[in-house]
């Protein structure tokens, strides 16, 4: 919710809210930026809110994405560009009575004692970064990041009270927080970094634990957050620019809200059976009701429903399957896996990829792996942050292609291009 | 339908085809171009073919596109990259047993005695490209071209007898062959035109008749091929990369099927009543079935349920308007059109509409109306020619961004831009 006049970036700011009010001094117009598309375009975000989300007439967003002096008063509320107007003496009193209203409907109840949030304990140095469940491992010269999620190591609270009791150290909380902050970091201060790697270890039993919790105690206003807190850090996954891979390795624990990370990959090996002279068991996947509903991608669809929309009801085989453990072969067959590698293969294997990978042009594989991940339909959600965003994220500006080393300019020379390996 | 390997370009081709047949020579694969990434990157519609159309798994698609030996034999059965594998010894047999397959499946019989379509009568100058019901009037100093349909001169065949007789001089089908013509043509030849303007005259009752025609008979197996012929028409229109305008004055006859020209434009005009010393009277709009089904866009819906996303109610409420006449102030405020003028600011309007639009950045228009006029759900389809081809396009990569005197080099420097007013 915004008010007063508002163009440019202001109006794209308010085009990411839920209600728009414009302050009506007679005058007040909303506009978007670079209009009149004398100088460059106005981002396919903010076109895509117009018509997606605000659902703005096609033919009215055309004159009003073309015109400089903006949209005023009356004819901006028809238009549905704002949903209100309001004379600037009773403004105030308009927000006020709108925020009330919002706060009413609410399904947050409001009761509840709330949890406090407290910083997280994160120590950082050249070549890790380590929380309390979360450490990244960053090998700068294969350009790899390795991000590890340990189990709790005690079962989690019995009950809902122990929940709020542990409160923001109930481990599916915390390590929500910690991984966020983890792709952050990485994202915005690791621009070298080609691949993220995902791996886990720990006992499967109490992530799978707090898994029921997560669901028995759905209604309850704290879990409902932090459901809805690991719906928004996976998204932030399929979102991130750069290389996902999962490797399920004997110890660890992927299993049903990890086991999203799997399945948020781009591709996933995991070893059949034992390592020669590791008497720990093989790794084996674990699907719980999260993996079926509450972690939806951008375009609505669990991870699963994208996977499988060749034939849906391999969604329904895999549900059946919940509860059971499933070693790689078994995983490879269900779909669950890209690939199942036995101790022999795995080293070379893994290498060969990661070694190639991280040579590629990292502003295609911004292109290739949004284009994959994002398949199926699309919400306007994903229209905005998804597949489009990274391609008109200027892939074919940047150097890489139109500079003297890069791709285009070399391309049928024979000379191979030489690429900045930032990933934007 | 395709055999034998498919590498590159080869690959891209036989994925827009439905059935994919590999020829096993023992060594056969089939590969993306541009692969592995060192040079550029695949085209977005070959990726979303593989994954959207042919429903590769994402994790198996981020391998296929990223190994330049590609896939063989019964692992690209799997994968889904292709239908099926044949011995090289058993290809000619299976693909006639393939083709004798879809050919039975058709819901085209077979029967009736087919229509002769002759190469269309067109001339074409300086100026102008004329056939029998269209004609192109292109203004190369305003970069404007023209395109005016006219309506039969006399009303269609009484029966479906009658249409089979006339075959291809049946109103609508030459029509919708010559509208095919002239778009193609202006799109490959005049890419220095930034704004197609839409206009048409004579009898609307004959263009209802014919509309009446299509309805009636939609099982008979011609007016079957005109229906999706006009359908193929009006989605060439949507992708084509110009500002597309729609001016409905006195004595023009956007009813039912021609209506879809004024839904297909960016921004329509209908003038209120009539013009000083013209005693025509004011021009109406109709609507008719065929805006209600037959010609949906790419992404599925109709160009109605589109522009009235907002509400479908409105759809309903136009619905129930089939067969009376709309006049301009009614039509504005059904929403089948943009702007309702009278006399008076008729042409000031348009003129400053016309001057200011081809003085934008083509490069920006292209981008933008591809937005716009997409909104809604994507398909496949959608996906593939819609949006994100705009996008991808080039847009960012060419002069009019980056060149000496682009838009980026002199954003913010206070000179102008100047533009290569080339169309894409």
């Amino acid at each position: 919710m915004v008010n007063g006049t508002a163009a440019g970036g202001g109006y794209e700011l308010a085009l990411a809210t839920d209600h728009i009010i414009l302050a009506d001094d007679g005058s007040a117009a909303v506009s978007l930026p670079e209009v009149p598309l004398l100088a460059v375009l106005p981002g396919t975000g903010g076109l895509t809110r117009v018509v997606d989300k605000r659902k703005v007439r096609r033919d009215h967003a055309d004159f009003f994405c073309t015109i400089e002096e903006g949209i005023k008063g009356k004819r901006a509320v028809a238009w549905r560009l704002v949903d209100e107007i309001a004379p600037n003496s009773k403004l105030e009193a308009k927000i006020a009575e709108r925020a009330r209203e919002f706060a009413a409907g609410s399904k947050r109840n409001g009761s509840g004692k709330g949890v406090s949030l407290a910083p997280l304990s994160r120590t950082i140095d050249e070549t890790s970064v380590c929380y309390g469940f979360v450490s990244v491992d960053i090998d700068r010269a294969a350009r790899i990041a390795t991000i590890s999620i340990k189990a709790p190591e005690a079962a989690p609270p019995a009950d809902i009270d122990g929940v709020v009791a542990q409160g923001a150290a109930f481990w599916p909380l915390q390590v929500a927080r910690e991984l966020d902050d983890a792709i952050l970091h990485l994202r915005i201060n690791e621009t070298e970094i080609a691949m993220l790697v995902f791996k886990s270890h720990g006992e499967a039993a109490h992530v799978l634990a707090g898994d029921a919790i997560l669901e028995a105690n759905k209604a309850h206003w704290l879990v409902n957050e932090i459901r809805h807190y690991w719906k928004r850090v996976l998204k932030r996954i399929d979102v991130t620019s750069r290389t996902l891979v999962t490797l399920v390795e004997p110890g660890s624990c992927f299993v049903g809200t990890l086991a999203e990370l799997v399945f948020a990959a781009d591709r996933s090996y995991m070893l059949i059976g034992s390592r020669q002279g590791d008497n720990r068991p093989p790794p084996s996947l674990q699907l719980t009701a999260m993996n079926f509903g509450p972690y939806p991608m951008s375009h609505g669809l669990t991870r699963l429903q994208s996977r499988f929309q060749a034939d849906p009801a391999d969604v329904e085989t895999a549900k059946d399957r919940i509860g059971s453990s499933i070693e790689a072969e078994d995983a490879e067959a269900l779909g669950l896996i890209t690939f199942a590698l036995d101790d022999i293969d795995w080293d070379d294997e893994v290498r060969v990829f990661f070694e190639e990978r991280t040579s590629f042009s990292p502003d295609s594989l911004t292109g290739m792996e949004a284009n994959l991940r994002f398949v199926g339909p699309e919400t306007m959600e994903s229209k905005i942050f998804a597949r489009l965003t990274a391609w008109q994220n200027w892939i074919f500006q940047r150097p890489n292609a139109v500079g003297e080393e890069g791709a285009l300019r070399r391309y049928g020379t024979g000379v191979k291009a030489r690429f900045d390996m930032t990933r934007v």
